[in-house]
């Protein structure tokens, strides 16, 4: 199944995309793509429902994020040599793990707003993980069992809040809008592989990233099974897996974000979103 | 008013500690202290409400964390010159800011889990601040009045993981049960200045911490105004502000927490808390 959230921003309802592309609005079955929903086998209760009266989703509605209110959003950086190699860093040992403010959680095609007297906003095209179950202490055998499902991120990131600063890296993360989520969260059976999926993101046309997750340091499995051992990983967070080489910070001279740049990514079986980039109206 | 949560864990009920120490049930009032709670006036509601015919809360009830999901938890690194000086780091020119999971939150008087495999779990008293209105790009003259609250917060912290691992310092601050928050939240009203407070912690009965917000290097308005350019405060949302000198790290030789020790904090006007350590029953 392909979950879409559809709507006003903070008044969204749950829906489905079906094969054939168009949307149905499944609000009369389940309230919300809530961790609760996760917990309580709400995927289970859709995947059984009869679907035939659901209405249908005007195709011109704006699409929320995937989730309501995830409890938390565990990225992981430097998770491709080549991305690691752009920044002039070191290729970690084991994963390199931040926070997202969950705040920051848009739509998949809402505007990216440039915080007040930002110079450099950058994009990442990444694979999100949304967890299904409470995942502590898992092996990487079994950490595939705990995925309710994938989705698409761009995970922007304020260059100077994020390196220039005086310490943690989510001060550059964080920013509101700095997470668009989907266009939809497809259900783990639908992606036979996550560790072998490509990846693009352009800004105006033009293609900057052009990867795939067979490229991870640390790849899925592995990820979840180490957070998992630092804490406990409930259903519906979500874990955004790192960038491949091509955000701006790599380019020389680096290439920032501008208002009324448009940037377009996608991930292969996820879907593509695009965000216009506006300058902050105070 | 003193607002506590009470009851099995994730079965919190709302109430309130009344002045002469006693306890009553207010979930007939309001549903919860949620993120909407504050959002939407519950404080207000809850100060007008007329509590005559609200039960007693039994005195030897389980008391839960002051809040029922926050959506981010932000903390503040090494803002007290004393304890960034005895862990060997420079005093930071901004302040450091860090995320906690909030899956770590617990209440204050619940077990404190050491992680498997764990040696240098710590300790580290902080005053806790609670948002109530949504806050962006705020003023420091302007910051306490998007305050809903304090609160007692023990910013549990585990030293290898923090400081010994590939990166950033939340996997050694989000572990399970790292965070208890409580016993109340004070509204601000009875807080008559956040920036002197005196703080104090003990390790089996032994004092380890003596500190006074008076200390900060940011203070609480400052840090609220700098959090603020760079991401929404949400109502509910949680600032923890930092520690002062005496954890565990900075003895010589360091000194950690063992399993059946009996950690007792208090902040001035805030109460206290207790907490036993256990080791990881996996």
């Amino acid at each position: 199944m392909k979950l879409i959230r559809f709507g006003a921003f903070g008044a969204e309802k749950p829906g489905l995309q079906l094969e054939d592309g168009s949307r149905i609005d499944v609000s009369s079955i389940v309230e919300d793509y809530t961790p609760e929903f996760f917990a309580e086998g709400g995927l289970e209760k859709l995947a059984a429902a009869d679907l035939s009266s659901c209405p249908a989703v005007a195709a011109d509605v704006r699409l929320g994020a995937i989730l309501k209110r995830p409890g938390k959003m565990v990225c992981i950086g430097l998770n491709f040599k080549d991305h690691a190699e752009e920044g002039g860093m070191a290729v970690p040992a084991e994963p390199v793990v931040f926070y997202k403010a969950t705040s920051a959680i848009v739509g998949p095609n809402d505007d990216i707003v440039i915080p007040k007297g930002s110079e450099k906003t950058d994009w990442e095209v990444e694979l999100a993980v949304v967890i299904g179950k409470r995942a502590s202490y898992v092996s990487e055998a079994d950490a595939l069992d705990y995925v309710a499902g994938y989705a698409l991120h761009n995970d922007y990131s304020e260059r100077a809040y994020q390196l220039e600063k005086s310490g943690q890296w989510m001060l550059g993360k964080g920013c509101d809008t700095f997470a668009p989520l989907g266009p939809f969260m497809a259900t783990a059976d639908e992606i036979a592989n996550p560790n072998s999926l490509k990846m693009w993101l352009k800004v105006n046309g033009v293609q900057k990233q052009n990867g795939t997750t067979e490229n991870f340091i640390f790849n899925t499995q592995h990820v979840i099974s180490y957070l998992s051992q630092y804490m406990t990983l409930e259903p519906g967070d979500i874990i955004s897996t790192g960038t491949p080489a091509g955000v701006g910070l790599g380019f020389n001279p680096a290439q920032y974000i501008q208002p009324g740049d448009v940037i377009e990514l996608g991930i292969e079986g996820l879907g593509e979103s695009a965000q216009t980039a506006k300058a902050y109206q105070g």
